[in-house]
């Protein structure tokens, strides 16, 4: 489990840092992002963890350069983790051939398909391997941890939540793909990972999760920009997920609808505040 | 003068465009960002205007994308306009053999010498060509024009309103190359673009102007990463310029030098709120 530093700076009077390392689930070297707020870093106070997983065809670094993040986990004292979306430097032919299946498109899944299965198991990564890997290097609070993304990484923080209860305090995410069943990305991508029988891809897809959650109660805060392409495309499908819990009493949504704001950074970094300020809330909650 | 919209998206409750025009100072296609606060698009309220300057290697992207700055300009309701760092699309042979001469890296100077003074006019074109662009096309308050940039683009805002007292009524760099002549960056690009006689590059160095500047009082706020590989590596110079200036009773600066940062965006991004804090006191200032 040891991390290599590939970059560090020095960033609201924290550090964001790049690391690199051996990934035993993935069977590949992976990058992801750490920030370590001032208080981790001066005091080395343990500090709650929130993570973030990105949309297609991002690496760690889109979500670093471009959401402005680092201002406001500096200010509520949260480190902040943004792993890659998928196996990287595998040698899996076809991975490189679309911008939505192969690298930069993990989908937060465990494959089951030949060849995808021996190294596309994001879902297992990111829910395990990067937790340990989190809580043995970072001055983690123990049981204060976070999750949220953007588009495939909304996708991916929603079942990472609602597949480990418990697990995260906090959920959120920026115009996910709610509904992967139902739509053309994740149709795609699922029977590529999964298989061709759609029974087999309910346990990924939020909509259908949340139809049969039964743990904990849980909140999920969506946000979503009224103008997004892809939700007039009918990929995000988040009005699937809202009916969905609605009618379960154990999930209890936050879904705002931004006028006029399309699925790119410049939605996200105009809302990052308002999410951060939210998960700040639920994790140092006593 | 027309101007084709490239893009634009939403941004703090105002937008984030991109435009590309054809630029009869440098003879090609260029393309700028304006960032449009909200007073602007809903009410067509006359906004101050304050234009940053970018360093080498970029184009007019890195500033929209990594600096954080729409949060700021939307609060205080500025005008943002960030122009690319040469010509581009023009064919000069070598112009894309180094990272510090040529394509991204034009200086904000008029060239003299061939093949370069067909195109390489930055200087005219960022202080003459792109101040009437804006003027004939966005809603901007007639004389209240700010200017600032980082590195190379530091360099350039500061000899921008330097070598024209009035035009610019607030002026800021960060990490600035503030006394070219002197470091290789610099005599590299005079060499070439204005010629083997270091008396002809002195009107281009923004300490060589600090000392000799005899007009309307100006000041000059200057921001400086204290662990900025290149201030070690002497290619910034911030000193120079800070001496010539205690030497000029029409020269005021604040200078501040930040612990820990180095020369990157994460360094224009933690203190970018101040620089537009400052620009903006100084712009709507009765």
């Amino acid at each position: 489990m040891t991390l290599e530093l590939v970059s560090t700076a020095k960033s609201f009077e924290g550090e964001q840092r790049v690391y690199r390392h051996r990934s035993s689930t993935l069977d590949c070297e992976m990058t992801f992002g750490v920030f370590l707020p001032p208080a981790a870093l001066e005091e080395k106070s343990p500090c709650p963890v929130l993570f973030f997983l990105s949309g297609l065809t991002c690496s760690h670094e889109n979500f670093i350069q471009k959401s402005g993040f680092q201002q406001h986990a500096a200010r509520h004292n949260l480190i902040v983790v943004n792993p890659d979306t998928s196996p990287r430097g595998v040698d899996i032919a076809g991975q490189d051939d679309s911008y939505d299946f192969g690298s930069g498109a993990g989908f937060y899944v465990d494959a089951k398909q030949e060849p995808w299965s021996k190294h596309y198991k994001m879902y297992s990564y990111v829910t395990q391997e990067l937790v340990d890997v989190v809580n043995a290097n970072f001055p983690v609070v123990p049981g204060r941890r976070g999750i949220f993304g953007h588009s495939m990484g909304g996708h991916g923080a929603l079942i990472c939540a609602l597949k480990n209860p418990g697990l995260y305090q906090s959920v959120s995410a920026f115009a996910p793909i709610a509904n992967p069943t139902e739509c053309p990305w994740g149709q795609k991508a699922f029977a590529g990972y999964i298989g061709s029988n759609p029974d087999d891809w309910a346990q990924w897809d939020a909509t259908l999760l949340v139809s049969h959650y039964e743990s904990t109660p849980q909140e999920l805060f969506i946000d979503q920009g009224a103008s997004d392409n892809f939700l007039q495309a009918k990929q995000l499908l988040p009005e699937n997920l809202l009916t969905a819990a609605d009618g379960n009493e154990h999930i209890q949504t936050i879904y705002k609808q931004r006028a006029g704001y399309d699925h790119s950074y410049f939605f996200i970094a105009t809302f990052i505040a308002e999410h951060i300020s939210y998960h700040a809330k639920l994790l140092t909650a006593t």
